[in-house]
């Protein structure tokens, strides 16, 4: 497939992103690492908050929503992703266990005034095994014109 | 220090949130696992990208945001963080060899209508040691009334 630019991301086209499996030992890992509230990293205490159980960290799952977002559009793309702002809404815990699937829909695209590119933002649609939104990520990129 | 409750988080009040070197390996290592592009992974192609040098993906730099938060202002309060959204806008690269500090200021508060807790958002003002701000990112916590 030939790389796509900037005129191939037309509103509305929609790119399967894949899948990303979820495990306990990550959601521990990276909870340990970047966001060591108790119900990412203790089971216990998980039950017992909002979360009702043990869930990843939502910065978790924006990071597996850009490696999937990297493999199922950037790779096929002379393009940049992650321009701008981080933008959307976390709607469900996400579990270890679960298995992600994401679909990345264009909204948005507009050519710059003067170079030789353009910006397209998409929606990226994350939902777990159970067919339940997990997030939803405004992703922008910059997208070359050939 | 006693445990901040809701009340506490008055609209004005800041907290100094530390720290967070970054190192080259740290860089690589998160853009390897979840943001594998080019110009966070490799010197050459990453001076010829508009960032013009090897920069840590905006991913990262919003993990190690809230790392600093989990710090700064969780772990002094009964409190529950990330709820809602992700929302904020990257300013600047962040470099290999930077020193992020960050200060969360309380920009909104609001008591649950009949819950014994309330919601508040920070904007928390990620900096490098140039004084350049690299993040702004909106970070709402859920905090417990007394």
């Amino acid at each position: 497939m030939p790389l796509l630019y900037f005129e191939d991301f037309t509103i509305g086209r929609s790119f399967d992103c894949g899948t990303s499996p979820v495990t306990r030992d990550e959601v521990m890992e990276f909870a340990r690492e970047f966001d060591p509230q108790p119900h990412h990293l203790d089971e216990e205490a998980a039950k017992r908050s909002i979360l009702g159980g043990l869930a990843a960290s939502g910065w978790h799952t924006c990071a597996m929503t850009m490696r999937m977002f990297a493999g199922g559009v950037l790779s096929l793309a002379d393009a940049q992703g992650g321009i701008g702002s981080p933008e959307g809404r976390w709607m469900k815990p996400v579990r270890p266990g679960d298995v992600l699937s994401m679909q990345a829909e264009v909204i948005a695209a507009r050519p710059a005034h003067s170079k030789p590119f353009g910006f397209v933002t998409f929606a990226c649609k994350v939902s777990s095994q159970k067919e339940q939104v997990a997030l939803i990520l405004m992703t922008p990129i910059m997208g070359r014109r050939p």
